[in-house]
């Protein structure tokens, strides 16, 4: 039982997220907030607007999960210190003389090491989520799939959201639609991490912890070497969609049909945008097959 | 008392939902859903949002009420049975090869028949909703109201949030301004148990059960035979917006100086419109006056 | 203890604000609801649409404050006595005939009488948010804020949150970017009473809401006389800004260099702005100094 690898684990499931690691998050939150085109001229407009959007950007994914749960949102203003620790790393990083701090960020090293660091709160993330969700709900296994997805992805739906209200919305950013890598991520681990809390998976959590941080941090970095902002996931996908919904085939060329039969309901061009893009996936499936 | 008519009644509010009347609301409300032009593309492209959407169709009234009264939205997601349930109908509509579903439901007598069944749900998540924010405030008689509402009625509101915050918002979908026959027949609703609740009501709440989802199943097949999307209401309200708001006429009148004289508010263009809505209103008034 | 000026601060901190503030308070935000253009249309088209609206206006802040802290935000429904009172002034506002309230309005003592009393009620409901955010969050002293402010001003946040939602969302009157002077005011309200309350200020509760009373009625009260928008803080914020945010200078002369770095980021367009807005601050600071 207590082989190294257990150990290893043991002590890795127990290393605290407090001061490096949420520092490391914060700092890749605040970096991105920054990175918007825009951000430091509101900065210096309305540092508090901005303060608002960097707090937002740290502590999205809690504030989703407590909407959801029906928790104070304000708790995250709760336990002063982060919000300080937060609050001065937004400060250093917007109002830094000659902004050193965005210069020291944009070396290679220091972004992959912070986003490494950032992925393993994910994880920290996820577990403190369906947990949390699971003591409110006993049995209520998609509620906790729910808020471990909620804590561990959700700080972009609350940033979205706040776009929105700002009347800065970008619909092409909509994170509904087509999901993005850690929104994917972020939901297998929240799967996994339920089904092992439900006693579906029989893996001790503290192992279950370590793989699944290294394959975030594992598949982070190489995708931030490789620039590609494609994800490892594309064959599962592919074969899980084609084993759930095989018949897209025969559905569109029968869909043709229904969609002009019920064409009454909007205008020309909005039905025929289904088709299109109806066909076109079915055109890609073509070229996968002869393949 | 126990007339054939009483046990009737009783016997017909004691009936459970679960199975059946359920089936009903999840398949008009996923069918309303898939009707939307490019619904059955995001389908295909992200079927997680799609089942999100249909979720919110189908459970969008109780998650209103649950964020009116500061429970956990995701309370609905907490009984399983139901949402394996809808997200079946979800998937069988959706999914189904040369959508048989569809096919099927396009022929009337269905129609008709799930129609009829949905709009007895209605009545269902009325009562509840009364009789749930009586358990929070006593005699908070406007709360039992709008709770009543809202789960009877507010999955549009839920639904067109969902699609602002998707940035496929249509303005002249809005719920606020017009509101739809639905939003009307159940805000009488409302307003009828929640007096019986209050004792104002010298009925037994069977037989009102019964009389008031009659009343709901005769209307909208009457409303779906005949195709009329206005409303058997239209008389009574006109006498009551009459009853009440009677002197529109020489308001209006002496609109036309107070509006000029704080003109200096708004551009022209918005302003001028205010006093072409009055002036028409008052000719519609004039013109069922003469008749 | 007992000097007269105690006596008096103690007997002014202990009047109730039920029926004349309130009803000063219902009357300004109704009218300010009224002056809008096409609210009197919305009124006669859908008058609960309207009542709804003017209910937003009157109880924003406490509903803000609600959601906040995660409590029913129906809960204003709940006390019907000030449900009744504000109905019947915005049902008198919008349908009493050749509107004598507006023109009653119109005259400037009515409206500095009602302006002044509204003021009152402002620095009791910080008052109260911050003793409510208190007995939740026993040392968080950031909740305290947050919820005073959001009571005291949070009105505003609400309804541009609802006109979002109806659609008729205007941008420029964003609430988050260019803080209004209500919410200046009372965030330093808040932060005031916060410090009154963790005892960091060594001032008696009563003195302070005295002070803080008079020094909202005599500003708001100055600028309705002499009709500036702008406020009395320019200097304290500019220096403030100054201590804090002082390097904007050589930061901005760096920023040129990281964002053509950065500007992949974004459009050219987009990027251009900031560099503009920020020259053009560095311009008024520089005039700023050379007078």
């Amino acid at each position: 039982m207590d082989s190294p690898w257990d150990e290893l684990t043991l002590a890795f499931s127990r290393t605290s997220m407090f001061p490096f690691f949420d520092i490391a998050h914060y700092l890749v939150s605040v970096m991105a907030l920054k990175r918007q085109p825009g951000a430091a001229a509101v900065a210096w407009k309305n540092p508090l607007s901005s303060w608002f959007t960097a707090m937002l950007h740290c502590f999205g994914g809690g504030i989703l999960s407590c909407v959801l749960l029906a928790e104070p949102p304000l708790r995250f203003l709760a336990n002063t210190t982060n919000i300080l620790l937060a609050s001065s790393i937004w400060y250093i990083i917007f109002f830094c003389p000659c902004d050193l701090v965005s210069q020291g960020y944009s070396f290679l090293p220091v972004q992959l090491l912070a986003a490494g660091m950032k992925e393993v709160t994910r994880t920290w993330k996820i577990v403190g989520g369906v947990t949390h969700a699971n003591s409110y709900y006993k049995n209520g296994w998609i509620v906790m799939i729910a808020i471990g997805w909620a804590r561990g992805a959700g700080g972009t739906v609350i940033t979205n959201f706040e776009q929105l209200v700002k009347g800065g919305w970008k619909p092409e950013a909509d994170e509904w639609l087509k999901m993005s890598y850690p929104a994917k991520v972020t939901l297998l681990g929240s799967v996994i991490f339920t089904f092992q809390h439900t006693k579906h998976l029989a893996v001790s959590r503290h192992n279950l912890m370590f793989l699944y941080t290294m394959f975030l941090v594992a598949t982070k970095i190489t995708m931030m070497i490789t620039e590609t902002a494609n994800v490892p996931f594309a064959p599962f996908e592919d074969t899980l969609s084609r084993m759930l919904f095989g018949w897209q085939q025969q559905f569109s060329s029968c869909e043709k049909k229904s969609e002009t039969k019920s064409s009454f309901n909007g205008t020309g061009s909005s039905t025929s945008k289904p088709i299109a893009v109806a066909s076109d996936t079915v055109k890609k499936k073509h070229t996968k097959k002869t393949e």
